[in-house]
């Protein structure tokens, strides 16, 4: 018998008969007799729908009322599947975030968790409760309700594990769990049965889209250790976890391509001291999230080129704060390319393996891809390269790393 | 300056041009100084289908289950309400009925307000807000969502006039106010300026549908004063408010014909103490609403024949019970018919002036309309009259005392 804390996302509870079956999951676990904590998002769609009723009244909707809009959606989904437990003979009870105890700063749309207080989560499971609670939504102390932005269901299961002290977390998803690399690229990409933390985040931030990051970080920070698996099947899932030893004895844990990078390059900056925070000052002020920046050493010239990567769909706000600072700035061209990948290889046995890096780049060589910028970190190797030959790049380097 | 509470029901909030018009209403109000506390129903349609997927998944779902998916029609609604009174510049604030302080017992489905801690209505008031209140539900005192049950919102609106002690409430609806008689029958069909609480009671019981009783009880108990409405057009409503000494001056105030029922006689009852309640009980305790009953006195025979009505849907079930206490009861026959009309005729002016039910039946009389149950109040009169002549009878009644 344990605790345990599962979280479904929209996909999974799109409708009565699929909340049916995460009703029969639920159940069994149950059977078993273990506790069981229910995080539920809204039903796919749901979401979306509200949304676009609010902006059909205006293009910029109160922070404030969109949270209390939009909170609705899990609201409707924890009811639904308290119901279909009832069906199945299971005790159950539903409680929005804010009835779970969960409270957060009053940063509409995308507050943070501050501190849970699960006393009714407690005393429902002691009675016997499956308890679901609505993912993605909390209340300030003042008694505001609010949302947690994107990926916040699993920030609520994993901050609920963490409060409850659960033997377990499952991240129920679409898929089967964490893979060395996109199976629609390489077909024989690998489940990997563990991951770091610091592993997964890095996989995240390099495209891989299984989970936000912020929940990952939140989970490291508290030692929750959670299993990513699929609604769809029975198949063990991935299990995210601290680094052990044993893991560096692998040395790539995966392989990620992310096709929705831009690439600047500010040609003939100046050389002198302030340009660069001038730079990414007048970026970050219109929350336009660089990614990568590489700026080579200039030489004795007096000015250097410069070169970032942002998410594409930030490129024509960008082009605009570039244009203002060139007169501040005074680098003579910026060029802009969408055509660009961003090729990224993890793994926490980097540490201790020498020549991965110099191993990446002879697979990329032989393969004719051309290397324009590159970054790395102590279990990262990002670089970016020309868009068209992005799959065929991951192929290879998942060839000669994993097989 | 003076502190009004509106409500508008789930047509005047249907979709987000509509609720743009109730915010360019509310916004008129708010510019001559009022203070404006909006309640408002979930857009019509919305709890229609959340009750939907609910019974895809089971018959009986949970009530408290129930009341937690309602719950969030009305409160998408205030959301959007306050999203599209920002649009106009005016500041505006949503609660939900349980951020209201709307306190009720825990009977989910049809919960009772008990009592209302406006706290936060009035800060917001205070500081320059349009505080727009989720109509419909609350919140028991251990913190479950509730919902009240049909005309909920109209409940909300009068409890929430009388806690704040409002100079005006308003119930906006689809039709101009209360009329003398259903103008789709009658043509000359007069508004009325006013009508007594006891009046609106009658003519509720009567199938007048404007609004549900228990918020006309509701506001007779407090002696809030509220005006039905339009969300439709500027004119001037009815206003319902304590009987007033002027009023009596008008013999009959309306007129109505309620086609939902259903009269049942059981023929040769034993005419024994406590057969009547041995009746009565069995379909109460099926919930099994009656409304007239009649019995004549049995000149001494040993049976007597019993009349009753209930709504129409409730028929089927009545038959099992009816069948059900027949050895018990031991009447002859039972009789059913569903082509009966009720028509009611209302008015406090009944109680001074004599003659009324006379001229009653001897309009219907002249109209060739024959009375097969008779049933009285102080202030209406209610006959059983055959189906089909039901719309002829409320013309030659109406032409009769109003014109």
């Amino acid at each position: 018998m344990a605790l345990i804390v599962q979280k479904y996302g929209g996909t999974s509870v799109a409708n009565p008969d699929r909340i049916m079956n995460v009703a029969r999951r639920v159940a069994a676990y149950r059977a078993k007799g273990d506790q069981v904590v229910v995080v539920v998002s809204a039903m796919s769609g749901v979401t979306d729908n509200l949304i676009k009723l609010a902006k059909e009244i205006t293009a910029l909707p109160s922070e404030r009322e969109m949270d209390m809009l939009l909170a609705t959606g899990e609201q409707q989904t924890i009811a639904l599947t308290a119901i279909a437990l009832h069906q199945l003979g299971i005790e159950a009870t539903s409680l929005t975030g804010a009835q779970a105890g969960i409270v957060t700063d009053g940063v509409h749309t995308k507050a943070k968790i501050q501190n849970i207080t699960p006393k009714k989560v407690h005393a429902l499971l002691d009675a016997g409760n499956v308890v679901i609670v609505a993912g993605f939504q909390g209340e300030t102390s003042e008694g505001h309700i609010t949302t947690l932005g994107r990926g916040g269901s699993d920030l609520t299961a994993i901050a609920l594990a963490a409060a409850l002290k659960a033997e377990l977390c499952q991240i129920y998803t679409d898929v089967d769990g964490v893979y060395t690399t996109d199976p629609r690229i390489v077909p024989n990409a690998k489940k990997l049965t563990e991951i770091s933390y610091d592993e997964m985040l890095e996989l995240a931030g390099a495209g891989a889209k299984v989970m936000q990051s912020r929940s990952v970080e939140f989970a490291k920070k508290f030692g929750v250790v959670f299993e990513v698996r699929s609604s769809l099947n029975d198949n063990p899932g991935t299990i995210v976890k601290e680094e052990t030893k044993s893991m560096e004895g692998v040395v790539i844990r995966g392989v990620a391509l992310d096709k929705n990078q831009a690439k600047v390059t500010l040609v003939a900056v100046p050389d002198r001291p302030g340009v660069a925070a001038c730079i990414f000052k007048a970026l970050g002020e219109a929350a336009i999230n660089v990614d990568m920046i590489v700026q080579n050493i200039s030489h004795g010239t007096p000015t250097t080129d410069l070169s970032f990567t942002l998410d594409k769909p930030d490129l024509a706000k960008a082009r605009k704060v570039i244009d203002a600072f060139k007169p501040e700035v005074g680098y003579r061209e910026a060029l802009v390319s969408e055509q660009v990948g961003k090729l990224s290889i993890v793994g926490v046995g980097m540490r201790s393996h020498s020549g991965v890096a110099a191993k990446v780049f002879e697979t990329l060589a032989k393969e004719g891809v051309n290397i324009e910028m590159i970054s790395t970190s102590e279990i990262k190797i990002s670089v970016i390269i020309d868009l068209a030959k992005g799959e065929a790049a991951v192929k290879a380097v998942h060839q000669a790393f994993i097989g």
